[in-house]
């Protein structure tokens, strides 16, 4: 499963699908940190202040707003979307399909992390409907992933959903696994201490959401994202007291996250 | 005051009210460790993402969804709910009595944390109303106590309380008195740095409310609890630089509290 | 630009605008951490934790409601009001109003800060309506000094809308411009992590906040609270291993901030 980086002469390719390499995921990083897009988050209570600070680790520039009268000028003028469906209040629910519909508008990518529909029945019916208007990346754990596809959550569930909604599916656990349905990439990274910290995952699924706005190739992009944050989650794995020190550590890792440290690191197959 | 552990010949007993002991602390932490409860927290928006982390580092699981039609579903898969007045906006108002009909058809355990109903009128209301819910524990500072009880904020008005209302009464200052109105445990751990940053006690009674997922005895959960997160915090104190380094580290001293550490450090009175 | 603390002869005197110097700077905070000013901070979703902790570090105490039927009663008791139109959902926006009339009616300076006004015609429709009620401060970075004001951000916009609005303009970015539109103040203090951190102008007008609780002077107390923030900024930057573990030694030196590193690092024109 270990990747020591791109090999010989695949360095220099244009990015396609079904060519993740570290080089493809530090190109990504570099233009995150040279175009800076704009990510309008629509998340949780709990995961608000945490993802905001990833964004800007990775180089982009956060809006949080839900408010119905002004999520859609917030939306309009960022380059990629994310919603979130954790801790689900009413007016964020309103606010959802008016982002959606003007980042459809602004032709903008959007990216949907269903969190706890496994423990809602309200709020799968919500996630269901959200489906249904093509996000650009669905993002789910094992337990989301099962609850709203109905399939197992394994390589076969992912590829199958993938193809029967034609959206990037990435469904996280030790092993990322990326599909569209035709390629898909598995990403072994991250760092134990991930699982005891809140607002990972959302978190993650806030990078993916910039790394899309700065590549035209989805699957690309949210492999790079995920690869970025579990390598930044080694990093500072390795430094970190526990779960506190741990995410302070995390943002300093992705902030000087480099391509030798990516290129050692990267664990990914194809 | 000072207790330099458990006596010989009373580590192995069962426990009982009465019985607190650094033994009994280190059993419910080992408990939240293997048995991972989970905690259903509606709690104020200045404390969602430590009190998260806090229950994570504690080995609990949080979730803390406030919406109506969706507050019963994660309530009754909880096996504890912490009910927090802090920024009592309008939705989380009227969640609580949705989720606190959820715990008791579940019959869980749940606590309740009357945040500032000393500075708003309404607030006091609200608390007193549910107070007549009968929780299972209340924790409140000194100024809390004084304007829910109408009475002095001492070791008497607590029993007094407790026996009237028939709830563990947790009163929290330099020492904490936990009382069920016929045993009381004065514990006096913790750290200066606590008063320093905002919602050490929001994050202490959702430690609380963990214990009494794995414990029978209320008493001596609630009383386990504020030992342990006074603990964490005296470890945490004496390695910060002040109240920034100080909760990333709490949280780590949390996560690896261990036997020798309660043992050492605990102080209570019975 | 730079000013190695306050000339000879100039420590003694009493406050007074034009007088700005270190002496003020460490007598502002001299006071916050004997008075504890309450601050009621009614501020986005983002910002309200690490809002919450720098005041509490800055030696004020925060309380952060914005329910209809709490608001006046928490402001009433404050010493100061905060107004910050981040994430402004729609209970924060009809709290907004209710606070300010608190406020007034209780003669406490508030402030507003009308973050992201750039981005939101509707925002800036009510920033407008709030910046007629004349708040003691106004403070805003260039963009959103721009889209209020109509004006160029510059020494000369800021004292003109100064003069025009009779509140004070902070005027923040590399160096902050401060000006009754009378006197001004100029401070080049601060570190560029500040930039790569959320919620970090949201917190400093927050400090100001508590800064115009214990003066008279608005002026000196709004220079006050940028420079000791600035100051306070770039004693963590130096420690700092990135934007993660930035916030917290903030906190921690803000906590220790002392006269000596004042005078050392206080960078300011008048």
């Amino acid at each position: 499963m270990r990747n020591d980086g791109p090999p010989p002469g695949r360095t220099d390719r244009t990015m396609r699908s079904g060519d993740f390499s570290a080089h493809v995921a530090h190109e990504i990083l570099v233009r995150l940190r040279e175009r800076q897009p704009r990510v309008h988050a629509i998340t949780n209570a709990v995961a608000k202040n945490f993802t905001a600070n990833m964004l800007l680790a990775a180089g982009a520039v956060p809006s949080m707003t839900i408010v119905a009268d002004e999520v859609a000028d917030f939306t309009r003028r960022a380059d990629a979307l994310l919603v979130n469906l954790g801790t689900l209040d009413t007016e964020r629910r309103a606010a959802i399909p008016l982002a959606i519909a003007a980042a459809e508008d602004a032709a903008l990518p959007w990216l949907l992390d269903p969190v706890f529909v496994d423990a809602s029945p309200r709020r799968l019916a919500i996630a269901q409907q959200l489906l249904a208007r093509k996000p650009k990346v669905l993002r789910a754990n094992a337990a989301e992933f099962e609850a709203l596809a109905r399939r197992p959550a394994d390589r076969k569930g992912a590829i199958d959903l993938a193809r029967e909604r034609g959206c990037i599916v990435a469904l996280t656990g030790p092993t990322d696994i990326v599909t569209d349905g035709r390629h898909s990439i598995f990403i072994a990274n991250g760092h134990r201490l991930m699982a005891r910290v809140t607002a990972m995952g959302c978190a993650a699924t806030a990078v993916v959401a910039a790394c899309l706005a700065v590549s035209d190739d989805a699957l690309l992009a949210t492999a790079s994202g995920l690869a970025i944050m579990g390598i930044a989650a080694e990093v500072a794995g390795e430094k970190a007291g526990g779960p506190g020190t741990f995410p302070p550590l995390l943002l300093d890792a992705l902030d000087a996250l480099d391509d030798a440290a990516i290129a050692a690191r990267l664990r990914c197959e194809q």
